[in-house]
């Protein structure tokens, strides 16, 4: 089968063999894919990971290795990681598969990723895809859900001033998904164009040139993956207030921690998220994400797909296999 | 009258104006008063402070500027910080006057601080010392508010394992005080000494070279201000668990915050906490600092108490008016 293959270059593999589902797993016909940042961290060495790239997709269920078949034939999304389901895990028995010690993720760690004509992941990972929403929609279900997973982590109250910094894919879903909630968002980036796929769906929106820097918000999410950023989060943040860390990518700058400690700030890193909260959004609409997609490439332009996404306008690159 | 001054150099002053209480304030006789690693800090130009150094501190009231004269000719310690009192103030409005945005901090900003034979301070942060308790142990007050601060900001469940790493004076101090609350405490440290003084006093300690660096901790209690300190500190903190970081001095080193992001931690900024829980905890004989005290200075001898602070075995140096 097609497959996008990194080790240690970047190239389309189409003679990589078809995927054989384990018991409990699914063979899945994937129809679309999405390239995250994090797909480019990792062909810049991130993790250290080998092998088909790719965790976020839409496809349908071909074949099933176990007693239960009604996922047969469906529309299907997987959250990326699974665990080791042990008796003893207490991160499996929560369903928390991504924190399992022993977890594999979709195309970062452990296990192939999506970006190829099949794939396999274990049942208790899939969801059905709801029959109102497209496959442009469903493919970003995995980012919808890590924004979500904000508010499984963090009680944002109605009456809270939350700001959301950075306006590429991370910064813009986040802030639509706390608007979707009825909290007060305001979004904050540096491109006008981008900012407007957030303000026409009602999101408040500044560039970061005319805003004034000051700490009075109560949520401070930090979506642009820089050090600087990180900085700026800091000094957007009131006193006692939580700072929302979304990005791996922020590493390696000498950084003051000090403002931490004197305004009792309360960082917390954020990862991915479960789906069900992320479909109920998309099964109703609240989020449109057709002005995101800059380009659709099939996968037999997958490495052009990817040049394209390092692009600065570009937003989200979808494949279609 | 005799004053600590920091202006650049460090000096005793014999001949520094005795303070005038204002309206609402207290003259207060300063009994005894102990040397913070942030004094030293300060000596280094944090904060860019100038003027007379200290904040812990055990006086007497000597004259009050106000109606209620109810504190006059007792012994009181004082929460460092005091803000603008203005109607429209949040942070007043709670007593949480350190977050005021123009607050005065004695002896670190905008505000004379307490090395020296008289002091002033609003009555409204002014505390009286029960009688059972000693000079020696009231002027730890402050530290121990910082270390029960923890439990203002976060509920530890009695189940969770906590962990402080550093066996300086702010990690004993934090141990202690956790462990006071009946918490499951292990303090890790490099100097078998210092652990000791927990040790003797019931709370778990283990040597840093002995101990096996896991990601098992619920809470973490950075209390080695270096930036190595931080790292070990998030190697130890479960996923999803709470870094607490207590001090401002781990800065100015690369720092990867991936970890934070991938493990989904929570990083507490922590600073100075309220006085009733710390006064209650040195009335009830919960925690006993004599160990703590590595020498007692006069303050004609206020230059060779800082050189004495500075050296390794030194935990806490006290100075006598």
């Amino acid at each position: 089968m097609k497959a996008v293959v990194f080790d240690n270059g970047l190239k389309l593999d189409t003679n990589y063999p078809k995927p054989v589902p384990q018991k409990g797993e699914a063979l899945i016909k994937v129809v679309m894919a999405g390239i995250c940042n994090t797909d480019y961290e990792i062909t810049k060495g991130y993790m250290g990971y080998k092998g088909i790239l790719g965790h976020e997709f839409v496809g349908v269920v071909e074949e099933i290795n176990g007693e239960d078949k009604s996922l047969l034939g469906k529309r299907v999304v997987a959250e990326i990681s699974y665990g080791c389901d042990k008796d003893d895990c207490e991160w499996c028995a929560q369903k928390n598969y991504r924190h399992c010690p022993e977890r594999h993720t979709l195309g970062i760690w452990k296990k192939d990723g999506c970006f190829a004509e099949y794939m396999t992941m274990p049942l208790n990972v899939l969801f059905e895809v709801p029959d109102n929403v497209t496959n442009e929609q469903a493919v970003f279900v995995e980012p919808l859900a890590a924004a979500c997973e904000i508010s499984e982590q963090l009680h944002i109250e109605p009456m809270k001033r939350v700001l959301v910094l950075g306006d590429g894919k991370l910064g813009l879903t986040t802030a639509l998904t706390l608007h979707a909630q009825n909290l007060d968002v305001i979004l904050v980036g540096k491109h006008q164009n981008k900012l407007e796929i957030a303000s026409k769906q009602g999101v408040k929106t500044e560039l970061l040139e005319n805003f004034k820097i000051e700490k009075k918000y109560d949520v401070v999410v930090e979506a642009t993956g820089t050090a600087s950023g990180f900085e700026t989060s800091m000094a957007l943040t009131k006193p006692r207030g939580v700072l929302v860390l979304k990005s791996t990518v922020a590493t390696g700058k000498e950084l003051n921690l000090a403002p931490i400690v004197i305004d009792e700030i309360t960082v917390l890193g954020s990862r991915c998220g479960q789906f069900p909260p992320a479909l109920r959004l998309l099964r109703n609409n609240r989020i449109d994400f057709t002005p995101f997609i800059s380009g659709v490439y099939s996968i037999d332009n997958a490495i052009e797909a990817f040049e394209a996404n390092k692009q600065k306008d570009t937003i989200k690159i979808l494949i279609r296999m």
